[in-house]
């Protein structure tokens, strides 16, 4: 299954309890995309965050997010990695 | 160890071979900065490529990638995770 990098770029601040309800929110909603999100690292500095996942498309993880409240800004299909 | 995300935007069209071959450079590099390259996820379409590290600071990730010769368009210090 497409591997898939996505980026928020506006969540400064956020806690680490906040991006683990954001991410359990991303868990809750995945199963109805056949999505599987793997991992989150934030930068509460400048807001930044990047969320891999598992999914059939780009439109899939984008939904995933917006259903979660958090709509992804970017969403990349990695398909090369090292 | 603080962990990091960098984000090169202008490696369009790069294929596993090249992906390999620049991480390869990070990892014959880093030992002098302290510095763990883990991973390294690209988009060839968009040109995009995330790579994940632990170092001493982003100015030790910086240093890796020049030496390389692909210096990071962004650094990010992800001390927030899910």
């Amino acid at each position: 299954m497409p591997e898939f990098m996505d980026v928020h770029k506006s969540m400064k601040g956020v806690t680490p309890e906040q991006l683990m309800e954001a991410h359990r929110a991303d868990l809750a909603n995945q199963d109805e995309e056949g999505a599987d999100f793997k991992h989150a690292w934030a930068d509460p500095t400048s807001g930044m965050v990047f969320c891999l996942s598992e999914a059939p498309s780009a439109e899939a993880v984008k939904r995933v997010h917006d259903k979660s409240g958090h709509p992804a800004d970017e969403i990349y299909e990695v398909s090369v990695q090292a």
